[in-house]
């Protein structure tokens, strides 16, 4: 991934401004503006990606000629752009990180072109990234203590995507991943039962098993569901006792028809074959709200392999975010376009027992709050910080307890109001008088 | 992407079938089960990734070693997978072919092992290459003459996505993409207009415009709501006065409230202007409903851009596609989940004026009708064929014309109902005889 990632919008300013000298210090703020509606609050999420791009960011050859031969910018313009790395500041909300509307995600502060320049990547990394740690979440909340497996790969925006939704399903606190690849580069469990089309290879299900516990008595996991699910129990079962497997590596899986239903029959047909230590998996077009239900109706399910749906955040399947400039040069600036208007000036959230306050970065925190931006890079580089996976789930789990149950609700969640600082407030209003509009 | 881009399950099955000999030839068939709520028709995508992948299929040392040691595949398993390539077969529907629910966009025949390890990457490809074209053929047909530029960049799942979408909205019919990467890798016209960021940064649009004209002298698109709009379309008339640009050389761009009474109001002032041949552009979270709508009233928009909905198909993420196992070893197989259930065979559809029919794949064609999936791999290599982005644009073009009005509705279509020939119906009854579903 190199500097091209980028509009060509980005290109055309970052020219104009070097043309004239316009390289002062520039301040953007990537935030979400308003929440899905099912949506009572996002989670910090993509920043490795963002990082891992700024820290590469450079054109290469082909893309200088590129920018030469047919989009036109001139010579002069074209050897600014080769020489140009990323030498800004960032602040950030670490991942993990419970957020609402209008706070923050990223503050750039960076030379006007530079700061430019990386926002279409920006927005890319932390829209996608809090977009399906979001809803990864929410799976989780609805699954009760059920394990989760990320089963996205086979449905992702494309495979790149299917490396962040594992990374990030992880994060959330599934405990595997059926994509290798993924597993691979993370560290994460690879998890992987059988397909339809191993059954159906063998040609019946008793062939199928018998092969499939000979392959991988560890714990083979047997996918009953081909032809007849309570059928392909009684032959899973049947199977694991021949082949003498202890209970407890005993697994199956259900992906299609009513889960509640079959699990508990398959419960107790387990149960009866003193399989009590076996375990039930199911899957199959899943999400939070399929996930509630069978929670709520105490379906005997031990784990569920969750996939396209949280991919794709299904229900809501992007953020409207935004990275607004919000200082230049040391003057505060805004827009004021119809519901798109934004806030001056840099900023920081800090939170407290009764709820977040938006403030500007350089004020006192309010007594008893903590910040939640803090810095991640100072002139390009990675300032240390707590941004291994760990952090970023120990994070998580401390900012979900804290979070009020209205606002966890799966369906039309209580909103969380982010209160203004007296600061934010002025500053607001003063930089808005420079800009009256009519009406 | 490397062939660990797949799920573990597809490791397991493949080691399993190779220490048992099971290498014969499968038929697995790839399609769309249903149509989401509101597509009356799919456009078939995504090949030209899926087929690159194929081309490249091969597990690295760094995979191979992950393989034995954490995977836990013995050294004979290993060494298998370390020297398979894709030697299959690939029968596909071109990209910008109109398809229907059940007919397969891709039909793979290869040794067992092969054709099970690249399920989750041809699932991944077609599908989301699918979703994607399907949403921005449907904007193309809501915008009525209008030009549209693929705006999605910032919002596509991940980076990777935003070079598929520009791809895939090209070929809908999008005359451009702000994405430069994009432009770049596949020839398409790169669009950029200019950011809210910039009138800010100059602190005034006059300002902000008349460097614009200056630096961009050949088009200049002047973003007109940071403030006001109408107020902004009126430094834009007086800016593109003063500079003396003919006026079919002027542009504005609205990106936020009522793009219905904004374009009209700024049409009137254009042309009051005398600058007649200036162009209006909208943006701001469009997509076809949003497009129709603005279309029927006759708004008058000469160019969209149209982003985030298209890039992550946002009213319908994803399709319910699967890839099963029809055929191995000469025996037609099926599934018989609830639901899920499968047809057993390699297929073709046979496309006539009265309708498609699904047959098995050497069956004679009804008269008058046309083979729609044709060969694109064999023994691994591609069979020459129209695979132009060309010919795919003109194939869209062909089928969209012949698709009834009720197919082609926004909103509840009319869904093309797929005739089976009798020849596959009867291999379907016979093979479903051979597993008896308990109920």
């Amino acid at each position: 991934m190199t500097a091209l990632h980028t509009d060509l919008y980005e290109i055309r300013m970052a020219a104009s401004y070097l043309r004239r000298g316009m390289t002062e210090p520039a301040v953007f703020s990537l935030f979400a503006r308003r929440l899905p509606r099912h949506r009572g609050f996002l989670v910090a999420a993509g920043l490795a990606e963002a990082l891992d791009f700024l820290a590469g960011f450079a054109f290469d050859h082909e893309e200088l000629a590129y920018l030469r031969q047919v989009v036109g910018l001139p010579q002069s313009d074209v050897d600014e752009l080769a020489g140009m790395r990323f030498t800004g500041e960032a602040w950030a909300v670490p991942e993990g990180t419970v957020v609402h509307a209008d706070e923050p995600l990223l503050e750039i502060t960076a030379p006007l072109p530079q700061a430019q320049l990386i926002e279409t990547a920006m927005l890319n990394f932390l829209t996608f990234g809090t977009t399906v740690a979001s809803k990864a979440v929410r799976c989780r909340l609805a699954a009760g203590g059920a394990d989760l497996v990320d089963f996205a790969a086979r449905r992702t925006q494309g495979t790149d995507a299917a490396f962040t939704v594992a990374r990030l399903t992880a994060l959330a606190g599934f405990s595997g991943t059926s994509h290798v690849a993924s597993a691979l580069r993370y560290g994460l469990r690879p998890v992987g039962t059988m397909a339809h089309s191993y059954v159906q290879a063998f040609g019946d299900e008793r062939s199928a098993f018998e092969a499939f516990a000979e392959d991988f008595p560890v714990a083979p996991v047997f996918l009953v569901d081909t032809y007849d699910t309570i059928a392909g129990v009684e032959q899973a079962i049947e199977v694991a006792r021949r082949a003498g497997l202890p209970a407890e590596r005993v697994g199956i899986r259900l992906d299609s028809g009513d889960l509640l239903e079959l699990s508990r029959r398959a419960r107790v047909l387990l149960d009866e074959a003193g399989l009590t230590g076996a375990r039930i998996m199911a899957s199959g077009s899943l999400d939070e709200y399929a996930l509630a239900e069978l929670t709520a109706a105490g379906a005997p399910i031990d784990s569920y392999g969750v996939g396209t749906k949280v991919g794709v955040s299904a229900d809501a399947p992007y953020l409207d975010s935004a990275y607004k400039l919000v200082e230049y040069a040391g003057r505060p600036v805004m827009k004021l376009s119809p519901g798109k208007a934004t806030l001056p000036g840099a900023k920081q959230v800090y939170r407290g027992a009764d709820g977040d306050v938006l403030a500007l970065r350089d004020e006192e925190p309010p007594p008893g709050h903590r910040p939640l931006l803090e810095p991640v890079l100072r002139a390009g580089r990675r300032v240390p910080g707590r941004h291994t996976p760990a952090d970023a789930r120990e994070r998580l789990e401390h900012d979900l307890a804290a979070l009020p149950p209205g606002a966890r609700r799966l369906r039309e969640p209580d909103r969380t109001q982010v209160r203004l600082s007296a600061a934010l407030t002025g500053l607001a209003a003063r930089t808005r008088l420079a800009h009256p509009v009519r009406h």
